[in-house]
């Protein structure tokens, strides 16, 4: 019928997938506990030199996966994130929501100058309080993040600090290492993406490979 | 208000971020026509470099554009994907269409001995001729997509092939660059996903930057 030859089980894939990427990334700087989420980050992004750029602080692993155990729900930062998360690997069922595209987002972002990807977050409310927040977007969405923090807001357990570009990506997710409160995953630099962010949501909601 | 101090206006982030990209990226190799796909792309990566990896082949701009002006749909292999599509740059209110969870689909993935990502591609249909194909997550999808062709269904205007990762991603893109009729669009090697294929499509889908 075809003169294809391919993998197509796909739990073949996976499994030869992650064998790759274990014999050939550098995992020496990771815990056992985190290896497993920068194996998955590593399979999204197709590079195994992504691993020096992936830093965990603050108990991340340990955070997120209890915030998920308990059914506290994950926000994102946009479209792409919460449609890429796998419901079945959530172990309570847990809300995945996005406030991007709220009617009065738009409103909301010419109220306080700011993109509406930032602006969104203002629609989180008490949903933020030890929520697992996934940021594979928007540079402003984790410095809005920070700045309703320090205004008072109830902090997330964890955050997946990821935003992807040329202008303030790198900037942001410097800001969240340093901010010294929050458990938090970031990939220094330029590069990130929902991608990424939603193999960290998928490591840490589900043991299984 | 805040101790962080960022660009907040989204017009401007865009502006800087494709100056940054024309600055540092060599686009030399591109036409007038297709460098503008190539900056979205690189501004989706996060990664100047990735232009080395670029590829058009068989006037895939102009394919593309052209489908899209007609009306035809944009026919995707993963959820990520067609969320991530800005529907206001869409020339013609086109469909976007994406068969991953079908209901049928894991029954004819067991049929077919394929991936549920390539199973979905019989659910495609008549949609299939004519149409903008955007495939940014699953191998199996597009070595799946020219098996159908070879099988003699109607070809789609253009394919957008940017699979990522470790098994089957680099062999299927280069499948489908020498396969001969089809205009594409593809990342060279392991690196590609959702957010370079949703780059492409909101590149060709409008001439705003």
């Amino acid at each position: 019928m075809t003169g294809f030859d391919y993998i197509r089980d796909g739990a073949g894939i996976y499994e030869k997938s992650f064998a790759i990427i274990r014999a050939e990334a550098d995992l020496s700087g990771f815990t056992a506990s985190d290896a497993p989420i920068a194996v998955r980050i590593i399979h999204a992004s197709g590079m195994v030199e992504i691993a020096q750029r992936i830093r965990f602080g603050h108990g991340f692993g340990a955070a997120a996966r209890a915030a998920l155990k308990a059914g506290k729900p994950i926000l994102c930062d946009s479209e792409m994130v919460a449609h890429g998360i796998t419901r079945a690997r959530l172990p309570a069922d847990n809300a995945v929501i996005c406030t991007l595209r709220n009617a009065a987002t738009p409103a909301r972002a010419r109220e306080i100058g700011n993109t509406r990807s930032a602006a969104a977050l203002d629609f989180w409310g008490e949903h933020l309080d030890g929520a697992l927040v996934a940021i594979g977007n928007a540079p402003t969405a984790l410095f809005h993040l920070l700045e309703l923090i320090e205004a008072g807001a109830k902090p997330p357990a964890a955050v997946i600090g990821m935003p992807v570009g040329f202008v303030g990506a790198a900037e942001s997710k410097d800001a969240l290492a340093v901010f010294g409160r929050l458990p938090f995953a970031i990939v220094a630099g330029r590069q990130g993406g929902s991608a990424m962010a939603v193999a960290t949501v998928n490591a840490v909601a589900s043991d299984i490979e």
